[in-house]
């Protein structure tokens, strides 16, 4: 007897904590892991999917704990040689991780989306739960920094976040197709919860709402919609969140962030150190995840209270 | 005051010996060596051009002298990962040597000529000599075996020459233009000599060759024409030379290759252990290379060689 799907929203490292503690408390066939694609971009001629890569690693337990992303037991010879080639190599491409990178972009070539493709890699890694894109088609986060609009990982790996952020575009979203699966999850009568992972709200989580028709989706969702928020005694755990609220004007504080997702939320799990005022069904529980016991700890607490809250 | 420029043609590994033995008795100025581009093709989405890499390692030192091809400290993360998501692995790609593919096939997308980028990196890895491809179009070679028309590299690496050979065509070389400097040179009033280097005539130097224009430059070239033979002992030092010739119906002797370059040649260089009745000006001298003063010796011996023939 299953308790019902839960449909998780994630960017990458934060966001897949929660997710790889959510594969270990589930039967494989109880998650799907909804992937921000804004992230990716084009390098070196490849097609980089640097949020849908970090959640695979981490759910087949191939990453890299020291960094939070790209592979464990890497080598980094590519890289070396690129740069005496006259190479491009401020986004760092380890051996390992750069093979997923030729193999994708092949397939993409070749005419498989990126559904496909993610959907095999992720069988051939031995991950077990469907981790999907928002959308097979091209969506591309943008940031309107001091000298512009830049791409999105010149703004958070080439220049390492330092742009003052004031404004932030997805490209293409308008035209891009929800992924169907995750459509007709969603709209499929056996939903237990839809958990906002705590990734950043900006940059990882609204591309996945600004693809047309998903935010609807979550909203008519009969489930209830969890977020946890990122925000951990009104610092982000890690990443730019905390740096881009302030340049954009907003207090650095859970309920900045519940007050973004607004109406969509049903409920909200915040940390002890960051309990604020805010105006969702509120369950107070650590979200610092250090340890992989903690990571099973939240994802036991979120699913807990989600199901309290139908 | 200089002795006038030496070109060399050549094919990967055996001719690569001899290039390099030319590289180190020659003034860099003195050199260019003009590359098979039959060989190159389109793997994993990559352009990768094997006689160029291999002259390109040989002569910046940087070569497997255990492999032939490929560079020394290499490793193997990349080749070791794209096996388990499913991509193909038959051609044996180092993550050093990826590299050059990788930023070889964006440079092209980028519109640039495969002799721009040739020189580029040659300049970067420190190859002084010239080296040039026979053309910046695309010439591919095509081998009729047992199961109809393959491509070279299916032949060469894939199915390791295992079919029998029937007929070679080279793909593209009726309309490839001549590499511009390589056409200048040869016409030009300073030439020493033209080297055919110890490759195999029918699938590394016969492409040459076939660039229309190619030829009939050697032919009307001042300079002379010495070519080495690649038979050593009735065998090929290297490769499936003596096992092609065989196919194809030919004897395998170095007769069979001074007469299959005919009116082309003034001089010939062959092993004391391979002298036939041959047509054309002969030169019995040590032709394999083992020491890096075996590549010296037989430089120097086919540049003298050529300087009686002037």
């Amino acid at each position: 007897m299953s308790d019902g799907l839960v449909i998780a929203l994630s960017g990458g490292v934060g966001g897949a904590k929660l997710a790889l503690g959510l594969s270990r408390v589930l039967p494989p066939a109880e998650l799907l892991v909804v992937a921000n694609t804004g992230d990716d971009f084009e390098h070196l001629g490849l097609s980089i999917c640097p949020d849908i890569d970090t959640l695979t690693y981490v759910l087949a337990g191939l990453d890299n704990p020291a960094t939070g992303w790209g592979r464990r037991d890497e080598t980094w010879s590519f890289m070396e040689t690129i740069a005496t080639l006259g190479g491009e190599d401020w986004f760092r491409l380890g051996d390992r991780d750069l093979a997923l990178h030729v193999e994708r972009t092949r397939r993409l070539g070749a005419g498989q989306t990126l559904s496909q493709i993610t959907t095999d890699m992720c069988r051939r890694l031995g991950v077990r739960p469907r981790v999907l894109p928002m959308s097979d088609d091209r969506v591309r986060t943008r940031v309107r920094g001091d000298a512009g609009w830049i791409d999105f990982q010149d703004y958070f790996v080439r220049q390492q976040c330092r742009p003052v952020v004031q404004a932030l575009a997805f490209d293409g979203a308008a035209a891009a197709r929800p992924q169907p699966e995750v459509v007709a999850a969603l709209g499929g009568g056996d939903v237990r919860a839809v958990v906002i992972c705590p990734s950043n709200p900006f940059i990882s989580i609204d591309p996945i709402l600004a693809v047309p028709g998903l935010r609807a989706a979550i909203e008519t969702c009969s489930a209830p919609v969890v977020a946890i928020s990122p925000i951990v005694g009104g610092r982000a755990v890690k990443g730019p969140t905390a740096k881009m609220m302030q340049e954009l004007g907003l207090p650095v504080n859970s309920a900045t962030v519940a007050g973004h997702y607004g109406d969509l939320l049903d409920g909200y799990v915040v940390d002890a150190t960051d309990v604020q005022d805010i105006r969702t069904e509120l369950h107070i529980a650590p979200t610092l995840m250090t340890t992989l016991e903690d990571r099973d700890a939240l994802a036991r607490t979120v699913l807990d209270f989600a199901d309290r809250l139908k």
